[in-house]
């Protein structure tokens, strides 16, 4: 039961910029305190003050393997650590980085006392993540992100097969599944394959009632 | 004395992160309500929302030619409309873009009712984007920015040609001179050259006193 | 009558790196031989000494603006001049660089006596290239590329607006029209338009008889 | 004694577009017949067909993730395939790729019937690397390329933890190892560490006799 894990990537949907972002904090905040599951938000850096006055679990979306300095339009991770958040996601679908960029960015995440959630296309790209000794990894076949169709469901073998990559190099690295998660029941299948937990966004995001569909992911997670 | 524009880029400098970022945004305040100059702040995006609070005349440092969406790290021009802010900074030099991206940040911008300053490195760069119709443009001789060495003194030539090349366009479009401003006679200097003003970064914002030397340069630009 | 281009980019189409390659070049040759009309083509550049057999007017595609050096699968402008070719391509749609960098290559191409193509989306990133000093201009919207739609046709406002905004910098400098030019007819309105010639692919790469496609373009652009 | 590999890339160096790129390519010939290594060239795209008309062992230094078609200044897989090289580099330090499209390139040189060489900076990218089942993979510390401080002195580790890296995924794929060989003990010490082979560059190119120090190389690998 120890070390679920429920990550939301609010992304730049619409929701995530508006009261909803608020609400999903205050029922993340509720669920983590009676449930035995982390729940993460990563909402939009410009959202970051008023969801961390909601709920404590805040993870950046991005960050940029820089230090303080003339960098416009960037955020170092020296910035990210007096901005109260707990860590970042790292090298989403969405923002991929060269690999030696993503373990740069692991790197300071570590030594400024931050986690880091690295985010991997494959079972090759998690074993790399691997090496890098982040926090966690999640595994997200980009074909599925957004469609609805589950990983859990469609590609189980990547679940189990990122496992196994993973767990040559390092068992004790949380490994996360993520695309296509639409319902708990895929957040309990991608359990009984040995994942974690699950890094959601658009099934929360897109609802007409965010704060009910996260609570479902968290109760699902709790149980499984 | 109409027109006077003081654009304040606060990078990803450790003083935009810690409480003079508030402190800058209150002088700026107090100084547009009592000088015929504009002083517009450009924060790092997770502070917008504590120095809106203190100053309502902020631009993000850069925005993203993308709509809504699933973008994870990225901020569309549609969530800066949500945000409060009035405009975007565009193509900073270090944050630089292909042009086609800038001529659509800088479209999506005035769809959504909001302004943009385009940055040039050269008056060929400022000529193109004159053609793109922004609210303003800054010229910054790369070389020069951050070093101290004004470019009103190094290479006033680079601003007299900028503005040539932008009237040739346009000539209701202020341009901005950018790059080693680091008193309020460099800020003088470049309204002299035909400037609408300047835009700092380092001078304020590495200074011992950020308010004091934000005073010094608006002053400078309402008298000059 | 002075002063036409035909310039033909080869792209990376299949008949770019088969016989056809050479054949066109053939045709080339014997065109610029007999007509007012310098016939410029661009093939990828493994195919470079094939082409430079039969034609000596040959340009790259795409140069790095870098030096000589440790770069894997780069093409310093350096070793363009060792390789026999007349200039390069820069800036391509399909190959857009930030601005900087293309100024970079114009720069480094004229130290090496080579010629340059710069290539624009719109008028006025045209007018940023004509700041540049290159050999010449080629303004391309974008959008009709390879679409059989000829922008002399469909957009010769972009034509026209190209060549005001080219003019007002520098005068002398030739520009040529290009995406969707598919027959002689669209050639011939892009000069009667003003321009110095046409940028094509597509028609000639993609003909049954490229050679024969060539020749009718040249002998349009000779007498229009 | 089977499966010892020399790979020379020639990267971007004068010489590497100079009367040397074919004195090596015969040498590299020579030393092929006579010896059991395998001599691999990688010279820049416009000297391919020079160097191949003197040896038949020839990668090219990157190949780019499309089709045929409009793409300006790239380098389709299939296009190599035509050219006759027997495969490619892809992922060099200079010319990294976000993973994904490092996958995409060996599959595709794959189904082409193509060889391909991937370059990984640390054992974690050479595991993501041995997952895509390339022909061949190198790891090369960044820090040491061109230093003439060679990876099997001062970072032996680097090599052993690669080389435990791939085994654990496919012990079949042959390790090189690159940046700072200058001598042939540094290409002997590597493979006692358990290397196929060694990936060299500046040692060969920047040398006044480029010829003898192949020689050289390649003779130690052959009784190593």
């Amino acid at each position: 039961m120890a070390g679920r894990f429920l990550v939301v990537n609010f992304k730049a949907y619409q929701q995530a910029f508006g009261p909803q972002a608020v609400e999903i904090a205050r029922e993340a905040s509720r669920l983590e305190s009676r449930l035995p599951v982390r729940v993460i938000l990563a909402p939009p850096a410009p959202l970051l003050g008023r969801v961390l006055e909601a709920h404590g679990d805040v993870y950046l979306q991005h960050v940029d393997p820089v230090g303080f300095g003339a960098h416009t339009g960037r955020l170092p991770v020296a910035a990210a650590a007096m901005l109260g958040v707990r860590g970042s996601m790292v090298n989403h679908s969405e923002r991929k980085m060269v690999l030696r960029d993503v373990e740069a960015a692991v790197r300071a995440l570590r030594e400024a006392g931050l986690e880091s959630l690295v985010c991997a296309d494959t079972p090759g790209e998690a074993a790399a993540a691997a090496y890098m000794g982040p926090t966690m990894i999640a595994v997200e076949p980009p074909e599925l992100i957004g469609t609805g169709v589950p990983v859990s469901r469609a590609k189980p073998e990547v679940i189990t097969a990122s496992l196994e990559a993973v767990r040559r190099v390092d068992p004790s690295i949380p490994l996360l599944a993520g695309a296509g998660i639409t319902s708990p029941e895929d957040a309990v299948r991608a359990v009984e394959l040995g994942a974690s937990g699950v890094l959601v966004a658009s099934v929360v995001m897109k609802s007409r009632e965010p704060p009910l569909v996260l609570r479902g992911l968290a109760e699902a997670l709790a149980t499984a």
